[in-house]
């Protein structure tokens, strides 16, 4: 039986890898899983916003997804996929995809061409998806800054179980603390939110957070558990170090471009990604160097060791 | 040869036809094809914002695109193919797709969920698409309201030719026609603008503007048919009296959602081309009855006689 | 009596003349109206977006009306005051003011820190300012940009007359050529619309448009000029000629920052109006100097003679 | 000598009274504070957000800044004055009178009809107005959901102390809690951070931060006491039970329309401020018995005895 509550504690939100052609590197994802089992996770999001789901074709998607299943199978790893995009048959095969290889959850954002301009519209979009998978728990991904899709959260959870009856929960990416916790309040508790922004994590885990789904858990796990340690240990001011490390690190990304950024510093431990897809942009040779100095500065290297 | 600004006149941005279910139906083309031919427009612009494009599989866009071709040949109708997506080697796929079915011309939007930042990243990104179909003229397709991507256009006119050298022209969505015409300005005057505005055409007219792809050119080319005579011959009252026509009609139909209420509208004229895919919401048989009776108040039908 | 519709033709939004200090500089004013008379512009719109009017205390901007009126008087110059702020009082004693002061028209746009959120809410802010002068003609200023209030104008129209008598028109300040059409003809044709994009006026002309109210009014007025004598003899390629002279000029100012170059503008025309209080940033001496360059290389010096 | 950090703990954003005539009433100020010093509130923020500050005039402004520290004078309550608007010349001349009041502290937010295009320039904007008041610490105000100025908050800490020499911190009013964080980080920790989302003020206390500046602190300050208690004792699960209550009732307050449910909350406390200026709508009788029933059945009355 599928766990109740998949995405609890630390989820990577995966990379894709790829050839310096551009084309799809299936072979790095043995890799992927191995560093992540190795970092203490032990469940991945794939397909999502890290994974640049909008820069693949659904085709690439499903081969991800495939190959995904196929390393985790007998490993510890649980995979969940994610299946939104602005084509509801291709969501739709995607889910039905998912629920063949039995991932423990699938999950879908909000349209973003043609938006869903209430959430009687973007309920019914959800219900469609969720359909194609009806034994696989549902969450929806709510990113507003990228979809343009703004919507009230506890609303969605007080109207949508009815209709979409494999709902979890929500991957929370959404700075709005006061709708993470009347959603983690709403339908008596029943369901598991995903907090998106591993930057203030630690805000979360104080509402009665139980984890988040996110791309510096690829490659900064070490930091966050001995957040939540501290954080359940009752260190807070521990805690409070540890996180301030992850916004140290963060902004040092971003200053380079974060996706390209991030990317990179997987290959600088030795987990070949590639670069991303157009229209993120990638590092030179040269800011790579720089990258990798800066992130000695900082500690980095230490941090997650 | 391929005509070197292919998109002049009236253009009809197609809709896509469903089946009930929800599928392609292929088999309305030819309706459509006719329908266009029988009220003078002689170019289809397919597979873009109006044809629903994010709503479909790259599988099904490059089904529409080759059935487009094939009703055409033999006949006047000359086909531009949209090829924009999020995702750049099915976007590649599609150009040279467009190429090999001999296509007038090819556009693409900017990617929306991931965005170009400046204009060196959007050029690139035109550039890697236009490469693929080294021999069909290009069009960027500018349309910020949908993309939330916000550039000059006439700095990107005087910026893109060295890296797209198929470059012609701009499908111009955007309501800025200070730009509209510094754009129709730059290069010395050698760049195709075709208006995405069809609720304001004349306003471009006036500017040097040379025609429009629009939605609205399916279902009442005769009115901007008159519209544009009206113009030529110096009649700027009729002109203006048939533009105001265009804008009423166009109210009418956004009261009942755009999209849904277009494609209603097709069908009471014949054209059966279906309900939009969702996010876009449909009309009920109710809905399509009233909207008749509403168009039939306005003068819709002797409009377009 | 006062004209049914007051702001017809070219109407100067008028730049507020400060000293060094950043103090209002009254003495100015003679000067500013001697070289709009002279320019053949007979119509001020004082205190609005291009009066910095958001910079200015309610003190200053009564001072500016005062003057304004003083000086107007005896001469061919008509005075419009915009009485728009987000403080209500503020904004019914400004009203109050502009009909002691006989001024031909007021004008207010929406408050922007705390926003209507729908027409009810706008149509009873405007009626609350209205009726501190109630024989003064109205306008509303509809500038989203700016407010990020953005509510259709059609339907205001149709909704507020019955709770603003003294409604005229709008200062249409907006993009939108479809709303601009439908606004002519709402309520029998009997509003007057002033558009605010001087760049490009003509495109409003052609659907009807009677003038508009514009900074470039101040120091370009030949060149509209001569494009409405143009368009209105039937030469459009002329007038187009002229609306492309206009899209240059803006073009030219908007790369030093519109606000700060347009002053300098003036200064250069021997108006000396200062330059822009902050947020808007100044020019320097060599700055200055360089626009003066460009400007010389533009033609537009000889285009204004 | 004044405290280093003003604004620490709970720090009350008042509400501005008003008659119903909507004049000032400042004969109720007595009375605001009174509830608050009974609350154990002993800071109050006056003439921001809350005080519907861009509703008010100047003089306004002025006058409600003099009754406030007239009323506090010889009790435990400190005032700190907020002294942004959009015209620097009359934030200059609240800066100055609060200085000569002996306010705390002084704060500003961005200019907003006009904006400050980047750091460079908003940090111009806060000199002029900080050196008004030269021995008054000083806040930015953070506040992008209404000023659409978003800028790096980081980057302006870094930036800002050499022009601004009297910066103490920030009033924070920005969700994004990486910046919080690293804020508090910036210059060694010597920036005092109030946060202005009452609705998860707890998220920051586990980042380091110490206290907030909010509406809620008026009418609801014994939850918030409670909660700062638990969570300083270790009690984690009850301070999250507190912030809980905060999140309902603000989320109940919301769908009346926050500030004018929020004034009527007042009200019902017996401190009557009266109802909001336009184009903030106010609750009518019948609404105002709804809220109380609906208050009185989440437990409210009982919450903040």
């Amino acid at each position: 039986m599928k766990p109740l509550h998949p995405l609890r504690g630390l989820v990577a939100a995966t990379h894709t890898p790829f050839r310096t052609d551009g084309s799809l590197n299936l072979d790095v994802i043995e890799r992927q899983a191995a560093h992540l089992l190795n970092d203490g996770v032990k469940t991945v999001f794939i397909n999502g916003t890290t994974a640049e789901c909008t820069s693949l074709s659904c085709q690439e998607r499903q081969a991800l997804a495939r190959r995904w299943c196929e390393v985790a199978r007998g490993t510890e790893l649980k995979v969940s996929i994610h299946v939104g995009s602005n084509c509801l048959p291709d969501s739709r095969a995607m889910a039905a995809q998912a629920e063949e290889l039995d991932a423990i959850s699938i999950s879908a954002f909000a349209p973003s061409y043609f938006k869903p301009r209430d959430l009687d519209m973007l309920i019914g979009w959800c219900a469609e998806i969720a359909a194609a998978a009806p034994e696989t728990p549902f969450y929806f991904y709510d990113i507003p800054v990228f979809t343009h899709v703004s919507l009230s959260m506890p609303d969605f959870l007080e109207r949508a179980p009815s209709r979409l009856p494999t709902l979890v929960g929500l991957k929370f990416s959404n700075p709005d603390l006061m709708a993470f916790q009347l959603c983690l309040a709403a339908g008596g508790g029943r369901f598991n939110l995903a907090f998106g922004c591993d930057e203030w994590l630690l805000s979360t885990l104080v509402l009665g957070g139980t984890g988040g789904v996110g791309s510096t858990y690829n490659f900064a796990a070490p930091i966050y558990h001995r957040m939540i340690k501290a954080y359940e240990a009752g260190n807070l001011a521990e805690a409070r170090a540890e996180q301030l490390r992850s916004a140290q690190l963060v902004r040092l990304l971003a200053r380079y471009g974060f996706m390209g950024a991030a990317k990179a510093t997987m290959g600088l431990l030795g987990v070949d990604v590639g670069a991303p897809r157009p229209p993120h942009s990638s590092l030179t040779a040269d800011q790579i160097r720089q990258l990798k100095g800066e992130l000695e500065t900082l500690g980095f290297f230490d941090w997650i060791r």
